[in-house]
């Protein structure tokens, strides 16, 4: 267990001021860090990686080639070419990043890049089917458009394609780089687990939420952070430090998300007012906030006990999710995700302590740690 | 491509005796293969590879750790301890043997076993629930048990978990044997594409039927029948020699399954009267029966043609059933079928006189051809 603290509920009251949309967030962790271009490394690793993967995409027998390129944004439902929103890229930029940690070249860490992505976006597919998501980044999803067996099919292809790309490489590195990078995928299999699990269950215990989180989303975000050092011939306990770095980074970026999808403005988010709210989503404002105790925990816990069993819920009014946000906030798990992001953040930051890398790189690791944290959408 | 053959349809008009449940089989590839004890061998692979098997298993979180043991028999849907009926085991028996080629113990194609069987096994449970089949080995289902969600949830962990026993042996053997199972994998999800568009056509050629049966059945036997010796230490071109024998034993197995699948005796498959024909499935028997040419053959297309729009289907008659299974072998279908599991089974033998190998593992690979081409179930 990676986690480095053990969460008692809230540990201020909730102070945070209302109708903001934007957490609160550190102070950039260096002044060198706050000189980095964060837009130009995402750009970098979108523009390293994205050729290697449609590539890799192509290989895909028809007419898997075609519901992955609908996936990934490429082409449109009609299979017309799409410019697509191809997200933030913290990925790719991370798993190039990681290999200048040893000297070698951005691009050694590139068939990481990809198949990190390819093993992202194969989760994706099928937790989308599961979880009977329609819509994700503005577009109808896979199993909406071709059906459950092809976002089975394609998912399935491109974790496989995810491992090829790696394991073609035929080094030992490479089989090191695969070892890690199955590892990271059975978490995030685990945490799906979790998820739907958890769905079933009146209540989650912070602990079991920021377990879930750092399944889902820490350990692919640390296996992308090592990735590119690996396959450029660090040594495992290189590759374990940046590991923490972004499984801690991933924590960071989740309880962030956790806000967005909360308090977010749906003009950056391009997300519906109070999503994960609507979904009822128990995330960790909502977990931290139930835990918390007093009048505002106890009058959340009643409110979303009986939502639960509404069949109106579907009907309800912007006042009515406004109320239940405002008693989040008020049980404090607004604020308790806001510390929680930037401790996880601070923890993320002293892990790159544990490794010999030049200023340059550190700096840059440093800055897309802060990205991550204030970013709005 | 593999095939070492261009089919152009049946080569001898039907002569097979009807109401035969067996099909013709070849005579004993060698005397001493004859004289190998096929049953202790399959025997010894399933009393190898099941504790490891298990053992894997077990470390899958809950509830992916029940859903998996009710798929593999383990346990019945109420998770009371079973029997459970383990198939066949023909993919851990020449894994270990293969193991044997090398000159070390069967103990060394263990791993490789056991990653083999947990990919097939991710295939059944995504198959199954694309393909909507219901019952399995007598059973129902996991997705008909436990919903689909946990059908594509357990599959992907089954897959990475074969990954991962493969990769933590940490050996350079380890990730050429991975790398091959990634190939197999693959191949696995280009024939259940092709299976999934077949559905949809009015007509498959022979050739795309024993692609898509290569791709299906050939691909995953290739690589248990080298992944031993891989893991042994085997060189590329030893491995290779190795992958064809099993690539072209798959062959010979699927057309001995299509056999079975229409004219099967009900009491020794367990499965159903002219099973494949009330699935409408277009088996080699059909697909070379439609090619042929001829009165029978174009009457059967009729047929056929009138079958996939026809609503009564599901109430046909045993009568119905046994006069289209006359006509595919009337216009040559069946004996084409018998002939094409000989000749694959000849290619698989043929196969194994490039490797260098003691003589007793090369009579045992023998008899497992010679058991996959006279089987009754």
């Amino acid at each position: 267990m990676l986690v480095q603290h053990s969460p008692e509920g809230p540990r201020t009251p909730g102070t945070a001021t209302r109708g903001e949309t934007v957490p609160t967030v550190p102070p950039p962790a260096s002044t060198a860090a706050a000189a980095v271009d964060v837009t130009a490394l995402l750009e970098r690793g979108r523009t390293l990686a994205t050729p290697v993967l449609r590539a890799a995409v192509d290989r895909l027998a028809p007419p898997m080639d075609t519901v992955a390129a609908y996936h990934f944004g490429w082409i449109d439902a009609a299979g017309n070419p799409a410019a697509g929103d191809g997200g933030k890229a913290v990925r790719p930029a991370l798993a190039v990043l990681s290999a200048e940690v040893t000297g070698a070249a951005p691009e050694a860490g590139v068939p990481g890049a990809v198949a990190v992505e390819l093993v992202h976006n194969f989760s994706l597919l099928h937790d989308d089917l599961m979880d009977g998501d329609e819509q994700r980044r503005h577009r109808d999803t896979v199993w909406k458009v071709h059906g459950p067996a092809q976002a089975i099919l394609v998912g399935d292809a491109l974790f496989a394609l995810g491992n090829e790309v790696l394991l073609e490489l035929g080094t030992v590195e490479a089989g090191r780089a695969t070892r890690r990078l199955t590892t990271a995928t059975r978490a995030l299999i685990d945490g799906q687990a979790q998820d739907i699990s958890y769905e079933h269950r009146d209540r989650v215990s912070v602990e079991e939420c920021l377990e879930m989180e750092g399944n889902k989303t820490g350990a692919l975000l640390a296996c992308a952070s090592s990735i590119g050092a690996v396959l450029g011939g660090a040594d495992d306990r290189t590759a374990d430090a940046l590991e923490r770095y972004g499984y801690h980074l991933g924590l960071a970026f989740q309880a962030v998300d956790d806000l967005l999808g909360i308090w977010g403005d749906p003009e950056s988010t391009g997300k519906q007012t109070w999503s994960d709210l609507r979904q009822r989503k128990k995330s960790l404002p909502v977990v931290a906030a139930l835990a918390a105790g007093g009048p505002a925990s106890e009058r959340l816990g009643e409110i979303l006990a009986a939502d639960a069993k509404s069949s109106d819920f579907a009907a309800f009014s912007e006042e009515e999710f406004a109320a239940r946000a405002a008693l989040i906030e008020a049980a404090g798990g607004r604020e308790w995700t806001a510390d929680e992001a930037r401790r996880q953040h601070a923890v993320a930051i002293e892990a790159l302590h544990a490794v010999d890398m030049p200023d340059r790189v550190r700096d840059a690791f440093t800055a897309l740690a802060d990205f991550v944290v204030v970013r709005k959408r």
